[in-house]
């Protein structure tokens, strides 16, 4: 394997401050650091947010990831000028994002306003072990003249999210004249975040240290001969209450002496260390391509970079936020976006991920099942958004119309209930790949029976049928419709899945078993239409349709919503995002290539893509029909994040749209499927790329794939014969095998 | 008069930001606006501060002067570039503060990094009437190239107190698509403040609207020619829930209405009736100089600019913060500060504020007897930090010693007595000058009598005499000593003074009558010693003395504390403050010059300086010996704000210290003096002063005094003959007349 590559920043722009703040942040999962500069802009957001650390301001308030004190920031003085890149000439400059151990360089050299120019590299890394740990280092070499350098850096704690405070400073304190430590509770008092720091200088360094207005500030003096280079490290352990083996009365000595602990292995062994964590995680999980597109594998490397940062594989506590943990967007909930689109990638490469994010869910059936009943249902109704109690979490209302002064209740809590379904799909397909059975008859069966239960409750006959009235779908441009074409098919598998594995763990009752084969067998399935278009909902082809050129133009921004107001939206043929084609995505047996096509053909121009869930999902559905259409929405999806647009990325990274990255190549351009079961290949490669190879994890058995268009390599090592569909022809084979196909892509040969 | 001055910042200087935003603030003693400039700058601190809308963020915290949404700020982007004085080139830079009007203007030539030059000029003001309005006005025009410009400025709620948050957003709008709208309450519901903003525009420019993360913005968008000039103003509306007349109910609909009221009369009406209310001050009290050095006019100006700004006239429910209203410094607490060094002066020029000073703590008697009563004493025992309620705010413990992790308890709330004797100081003082009659019937007297019964519990009966133990004096640097002269001094003249007054309005009650007596005959005053030095407390004399040069170098600063303890500056003979010369200031006449010398000679050399209560004082007792010392001193003290320390005034202006500016004119050059009585002069100006002219409100006549060393001229119209002491001497005139002396300055003559 090679190694994944570098995002690099060129230039300083201030408008692009808070788009690579989020792009090149790092994470490990546990903790998360928007990658700001160590001097302070005035539009750059600083965040740092631990998984789970969420906190309600008020009352009227919704629990947000809480932004902690920042211990990045570093006030530089150079011979009596503050060091801001706005003033003064950036001689050099150049910042890049090591994807292959997560470290983030900055190198430049700057000229004062006052003349001398200096030479400034910075480096900081999250370590990958112990997760508590941050590093940074800071070298600084006047190249002109002598320099009087001033280092103020510490913990500061006037961050907030946006003005709203979290966090009462308890304590702070200075230990042996070298460790700062600043302990936080939340204002409710129920959670504790404890940062421990150390500044590591060289010797005869001056340094004195300062507490006022929550900033704990070390002050760091410096006579510099030219040419000589100061350096320094600061080493940090940021801890909270949620972390193993919490005790109230010890923590925070138990902090100070695991960052000492830390502080005597060096920088230098805490990042081979944390380079090792890395490699091993590539080894699992690179896709590497051959392209003639290197923004491809960029992309790609891009996607699993954050992939790793965002996912709390530390804590079934916790699951994935919608920005990961690289900014403030959508306040660090977690939606359906963990198990459509963020779950498959861990399932195949670390299925132990899989498992706890779905454990997450399981953990938090009893607050799903309380909503339910709330809102008169049986079973498990997941909260829309969830943070950490599993509580609902949504908004009750949108943010004030600020022309009429109305709020509009948000909908989603109350009725977009498929997530219901997608933890179930997601259930069904962690024990597809993994034929986890100690997983799947206790947490598999329950979550199965009680998302199906729900299923039975919320249906309504009408006419002699069951059908699912007043719901959105995924296209949330469309509210509160009658048998959306998602959420039924999605439910009718919901369902029939609990019945199979409920009657194959003996887990079956009968009451249940007779409700749900009425409901199997009388639930309204909208059916394609004389074009083999199905309808997204009872009504949506009663709807007119408008010319949505413009808005796709700047799809992503919610454009249409500055002309036409939601209600008049949601009464027109406009989708937010992929709705009938996301069910194309996971259900794709049910549907021949002629209705693929057709609904293909009839709701892309009807999307507009405004949901960063949207593209790559298309690009997955043309993918089996037109190679060249399907690898232009492919890499416009790869755009997202990584596009031109300065504030794209402003409250973090868009978490599904990175996993969803991963799905385009591999279920898409790589055929991937697996969810009956069997483990489909179906490579239908872009011709811009020569051969696509991923590791795979199946079944406990680590496989490695090498895709050409017509051959399929197959390495690792396996105990027991190996079943693989490729172009729905089965191949079993012992050992690493090259399967070739013939033109026509019907029939292959095993070499 | 001449007008008042300017105060000019020739450069843009980073390091300088927050002294000048505090130096420039606006205010008009409702509210108080930090001089930040339009754009920000990392290390800028904004601020807008409304008089009594304080907040307690949580129960461990004390209460504040909530900083409040922002108002100022403007993000200006000229063809793409954000301007920022730290980028690009400064071509020409003025920034001046108007006293004689409060307008703060900045104008300035700037070339973009990109290239093009930009004429940016931008005026501030608070209204004097109505108190609620803000007015500011911007002009660019591009001088090399058109210009595509872009605005973006509204109310920003995401400002905070160091990262406390005190509000939350209630409700945000934007009327008629123009008129901005941000409510909040504070976090306990407790309190209201409503900010209503428009932007008057050019025809034809475009803008529009967002509300997002506690930001409510216009954004405004326009295409320049070069040489044409855009110019806006904006009209703001600040308004809280302890305005008269609020309603809950009409609150937000009224300041719309207030603030649309106020753009039909528009910007140039609004700034003609402010200008008017100034000059109504300022002939009312400006002090004036013929100087050898323009500075001493200039800390005259700059002193009473600040103390129009800082005093809430508007309202008795208020009184004076530490740091006005222009900043956070001891957030915004009122101490004796304002009886002391601030009464005097609006006593004796606008003696209805004085009454109002006097009338907050008439309001909040009950807390100061409730006080008094859970310490165990009887009378009105005033806080030694207040706010709104009236309640003790002085938080129970100093901040958190970093190294050792143990709070010092602060000892002011529950020693530093002293200032309930300042009160009735600051009362009879307010009767001599006045002879309020009715409020000296109720009011006053009542004061007086609660004031003078806490010290008759106060004192402890020792050896057959009543002292007063455990208490701290003015200076904070000698804590929990018996017997402070100046504590005890001040003591028996507030029930002295009591005793009388009831007397004379015939509430006297036996009891207390005989009581007081008691306290009289028997309280422990202090004597001089041998060498005529008050001892400053029953130990001082005891402690060791060291060397305080180093200390007295960086006076202000509190330097001895990094290298001694509290514990054991205490000690030694140590003062942060006049103490014994306080005493000399207060009560002149009951000590003769050899005394006042004697302990000038001693106390000074002993005394850091580190309170900026100080230097004045200091140089009033001065000026009754030494001229050339005095002046000296004097022009130290005007150096706290104005002097060259970049930090000195961050957290805001020292309130007490430039009315001490004012003292040190009148009760130290002009010799004035008033306690007693009696209205004395006696003029002692430095050789540099050729001619001191101010206006004097004495018993409801305005009078202006001219004094030169051997002459003074009384103008003004009053009915009954006037009697005034020069030097020591009675004059009674009934016309406006010149009175001079002979060199001797011990006999002088009518002319």
């Amino acid at each position: 394997m090679s190694h994944p590559g570098t995002l690099t920043e060129h230039g300083f722009d201030p408008h692009f401050l808070n788009k690579y703040a989020s792009l090149m942040a790092g994470g490990n999962g546990y903790l998360g650091i928007r990658a700001s500069h160590e001097e302070d802009y005035t539009e750059q957001v600083r965040g740092m947010y631990l998984a789970g650390i969420y906190h309600r301001a008020t009352a009227d308030d919704i629990n947000e990831l809480i932004n902690l004190p920042d211990i990045i920031g570093m006030r530089i003085e150079l011979n009596g000028e503050i060091f801001s890149l706005l003033a003064g000439t950036i001689v050099e400059y150049r910042r890049e994002l090591k994807m292959k151990n997560g470290e983030l360089l900055r190198d430049l050299v700057w000229q004062s306003p006052l003349g001398g120019r200096y030479h400034i590299i910075s480096r900081r890394q999250m370590a990958a072990s112990p997760l508590q740990l941050v590093i940074s280092q800071l070298e600084i070499t006047p190249l002109d003249i002598p320099c009087h350098l001033q280092i103020m850096t510490g913990i500061d704690a006037t961050q907030t999210n946006f003005g709203r405070q979290h966090l009462n400073e308890t304590e702070v304190r200075v230990f042996e004249q070298q460790y700062l430590q600043g302990s936080y509770r939340t204002t409710d008092n129920q959670q504790e975040v404890v940062i421990t720091s150390y500044c590591q200088l060289p010797d005869n360094v001056r340094s004195s240290f300062s507490a006022k207005n929550r900033r704990l500030m070390q002050h760091i003096d410096v006579s510099l001969e030219s040419h000589h280079t100061f350096q320094m490290s600061k080493i940090s352990w940021v801890a909270s209450s949620l972390d193993n083996g919490y005790s109230a009365e010890t923590f925070a000595t138990d902090c100070l002496n695991h960052l000492k602990q830390q502080v005597q292995h060096g920088y230098s062994t805490i990042t081979a260390r944390s380079e090792q964590c890395w490699q091993t995680y590539w080894q699992k999980a690179r896709v590497e391509l051959d392209s003639d597109q290197p923004q491809d594998q960029q992309a790609l490397d891009f996607a699993l970079y954050h992939l790793a940062g965002m996912t709390p594989a530390h804590s079934e506590l916790c699951s994935i936020a919608a920005k990961g943990l690289t900014g403030e967007g959508y306040k660090g909930h977690v939606f359906w976006d963990t198990e459509i689109f963020l779950l498959p990638f861990h399932l195949l490469t670390q299925p132990k991920i899989a498992r706890q994010l779905l454990r997450y869910r399981y953990l938090h059936l009893q607050q799903a099942e309380e909503k339910a009943h709330r809102n008169g249902y049986r079973g498990a109704l997941f909260p829309w958004e969830s943070a950490f109690s599993g509580e609902e979490e949504t908004p009750e209302f949108a943010a004030i119309n600020i022309r009429t002064g109305l709020r509009q209740r948000v909908a989603s809590a109350i009725a977009e209930h498929h997530i219901v379904a997608d933890i179930a799909y997601a259930t069904v397909g962690y024990y597809q790949a993994t034929h986890d059975h100690d997983f799947m008859r206790q947490e598999g069966v329950t979550l199965l029976q009680k998302t199906a239960e729900f299923w039975l409750s919320r249906a309504t006959e009408v006419n002699g049928r069951w059908e699912i009235l007043n719901v959105i779908g995924p296209d949330e441009y469309t509210e509160h419709i009658n048998n959306n074409a998602y959420t039924n098919y999605m439910a009718h598998y919901n369902v029939q899945q609990a019945l199979a594995f409920m009657q194959q763990y003996g887990k079956i009752d009968t009451a249940f078993e007779i409700q749900a084969n009425d409901f199997l067998h009388r639930l309204y399935l909208p059916e394609p239409d004389d074009h083999h278009v199905i309808p997204q909902d009872d009504s949506f082809f009663s709807k007119p349709t408008i010319d949505l050129s413009r808005y796709k133009a700047h799809q992503g921004s919610q454009s249409i919503l500055l002309d036409y107001s939601r209600a008049e939206v949601n009464e027109m043929q406009i989708l937010k995002q992929a709705d009938v084609i996301m069910l194309l995505h996971l259900l794709p047996e049910l549907f021949d290539a002629q209705i693929k096509a057709a609904n293909f053909a009839y709701y892309e121009p009807r999307t507009i893509h405004d949901s960063s869930l949207s593209k790559a999902i298309h690009a997955i559905i043309a993918s089996q029909q037109q190679s060249e259409l399907a690898y232009q929405l492919y890499q416009q999806a790869c755009l997202i994040d990584l596009g031109p647009d300065p504030h794209s990325s402003d409250e973090g990274i868009h978490a599904a749209s990175l996993g969803a990255i991963w799905l385009g190549a591999l279920f898409g351009f790589a055929g991937l499927h697996y969810q009956q079961g069997e483990l489909h290949l179906n490579p239908r490669l872009p011709i811009q790329w020569q051969q696509l190879r991923f590791p795979l994890n199946w079944r406990g058995q680590q496989l490695f794939f090498t895709l050409t268009q017509n051959q399929i390599q197959i390495d690792g090592v396996w105990s027991e014969p190996l079943t693989i569909y490729i172009a729905g022809q089965a191949h079993t084979i012992t050992q690493p095998s090259t399967i070739n196909r013939n033109e026509n892509n019907e029939n292959c040969y095993c070499a």
